[in-house]
């Protein structure tokens, strides 16, 4: 009888996102006549820019006409994606990165997810506590997490890297060396963002030791300060040993059109072998290429107009962040984030657990957000807010809270 | 110092249809002058339908207004999509399939790399042979292929089924029992189907073996002969031991769109374990959903006039799948398939290796097909025309190679 693998069952429950939306969804059943606020999950609310909206329509049009037709895209994305994506994120910013080493995908989603199989399955990793669920949930199921500890919420082969108020929510090095680093600034959940010199010490360290950085780049359109890095090349030797993945979903409100795209650049071995030709293989064996027409809508957002729209569209949603931050630090409420990144991070009032306050902000002021626990064991106690949903709806649940 | 993944060195060469790539590229690029007609890469050449570009527009202007914008997609699929998905292409069958047993993706190619997460990491697979490489390539990747004998050209932990003329092309059960065993039929490569009756005994095998099937039916608006089963779930007890792939590519030319999708009967089952939860967990931790506006022209496929435009254009390339299977046998060559798939399967004169004749004739008729060899030891003496060109492309080819 065949049998399957037996990593998915030591998964705790189901995805987060999925929780909520469940929990959600029955509420909303129960109370048919309730208005739901929905600042939890991150997704965005504000349509596609024109833009945007312009070069779709125009590449579905060059898709019904047999002289402009485009079939299977190149494995590694269109050139003339590439070519501007390394231009525009990377040599602009004084980061040597080629279009070779840029890899268009669907989405940061699945490559942060996919890109663990590219490393041996007893390799140790490190994630920040909170952290996105898809780092630790991906190795989960690869193996490489170690079983679950229910006492203490950790699976105990991960390294976790404490992000507390007391550290200002950046990690510190770990003591015990991983394998493999996930790192993710601006940070998601907490909403903290550290400096390039806290980057340098990371990239130091992962040179020393023979680790390898995962860096999760998705919300670095939201800096607002300066001396915050918007890539991990900006740190010296990084292409040595970090990966770094990009998002167009929170800047270019792509979530619902799906595109990302991941850098390995080809100074980063191990041993003989490269990374890039890895990746490489495995876009070519296991991925088909990003659509033709949502490449070209990824190109729109770097052109002049393109790039004023998503600055426009960034500051949206920056405005509400902003509303919510000091909103409720006017109620009282301690709260971080908010300033260089989408969401804001708050703890939670009298000691309630996270999802204790989830189930009271949703039954009393019809505001889902996340709860802080949801995203590992040193988040609990906080609670998540994001920044996308649209003004009136983030000052109206602000409105809600301060009736509580 | 961090490990890569071991099993990637095992990998042969590099993905079979880059390797064509690079090649025609470089003879491109050393004979500028002349034209190439590729029948190689299985990637249409017709434009999208008219009902499936009036959907684009209609669903991008949708995402262009903050009224009827999408952000992110459930994580299995739109409800409209699934529905419409069971109902045409299941129960219109007589095949009992629902809506949440339908997970709809960016492509049949990622799924077919991607199912074999949800196995034991020691599961032994079995495969035709020739084979689509995807298969046979994500199983080494999970290191569950073994070791390659190239005395042997195979793997030493997978289980060959030979599709050979003298079999028909039909795979035989093979007496070592598989825990996994690939099917694809209509075939790729060979062009060849088979009966329900043959499918039926597959089934009964696993059935009565304990194993599980995952069955791509990649190709089946190509089947236009009477009892040549369209799902695997035609045949009796499948729910029970099956996964299906299909895929928008080839019937509605969707290779530049992307979208397929994946059936996981809620019957299938390891003990307890469902599969259909479990790929429902990796769909929603590692994958974030088709974009909203590629599964509205998946919808647009299954209106009375998105049918009628894919049975004309399956039709237009039928038409040139007939004329390349009369021609060459016309010309002597021996040649199979082409009847109920878009590929012929010849076998290459004189004795010539499959790369042999690839290259001679890329260099004399400047023709790009794909050799046998490339799927597998039984593939080798070989070779794969596709019916994706145009119908003037397809019959210059033939013209080309009658000159020969």
């Amino acid at each position: 009888m065949f049998r399957v693998n037996e990593n998915y069952g030591k998964l705790q429950g189901s995805y987060l996102f999925s929780t909520i939306a469940r929990k959600v969804a029955a509420f909303t059943e129960a109370n048919p006549d309730k208005k739901i606020i929905r600042l939890g999950i991150g997704d965005v609310t504000q349509p596609l820019t024109d833009p945007v909206i312009r070069a779709l329509h125009s590449a579905v049009d060059e898709m019904g006409n047999a002289e402009t037709f485009h079939g299977y895209a190149p494995d590694l994305g269109y050139a003339f994606l590439r070519e501007t994506i390394a231009e525009n994120d990377f040599r602009s910013r004084g980061c040597n990165i080629s279009a070779d080493e840029i890899f268009v995908s669907d989405g940061a989603k699945c490559d942060s997810g996919n890109i663990q199989e590219l490393f041996a399955e007893d390799s140790r990793i490190a994630v920040c506590d909170p952290v996105y669920p898809v780092y630790v949930d991906s190795n989960v199921m690869a193996g490489r997490a170690g079983n679950y500890n229910p006492e203490t919420g950790r699976y105990d082969r991960v390294i976790y890297m404490p992000c507390t108020a007391e550290n200002g929510f950046a990690a510190e090095l770990p003591d015990e060396v991983p394998d493999i680093i996930y790192l993710c600034f601006p940070n998601n959940p907490t909403g903290c963002a550290i400096s390039l010199e806290q980057l340098q010490r990371f990239v130091d360290y992962a040179l020393k030791n023979g680790s390898v950085i995962i860096y999760d780049a998705a919300y670095e359109a939201y800096i607002s300060e300066e001396g915050i890095p918007h890539s991990i090349y900006e740190a010296e030797g990084a292409t040595k040993c970090a990966i770094e993945i990009r998002s167009f979903s929170k800047n270019a409100g792509f979530t619902g059109l799906r595109l990302g795209y991941t850098v390995v650049p080809k100074e980063l071995k191990c041993g003989d072998v490269s990374l890039n030709s890895m990746w490489a293989r495995r876009h070519g064996t296991k991925y088909n290429g990003a659509p033709y027409i949502v490449q070209k809508a990824g190109e729109a957002c770097y052109s002049p107009e393109g790039k004023q729209s998503i600055r426009e569209l960034v500051g949206y949603y920056m405005k509400n962040a902003s509303a919510i931050l000091e909103g409720l630090r006017d109620m009282g409420y301690t709260a971080y984030g908010g300033v260089n990144s989408p969401y804001v991070w708050l703890k939670t009032p009298g000691g309630m657990s996270s999802w204790d306050f989830f189930d009271y902000l949703l039954e009393n002021a019809n505001v889902v957000g996340t709860p802080g626990s949801g995203f590992g064991a040193a988040g609990e106690g906080y609670f998540r807010l994001t920044a996308f949903g649209t003004h009136e709806n983030s000052l109206a649940a602000l409105e809600r809270i301060r009736k509580l």
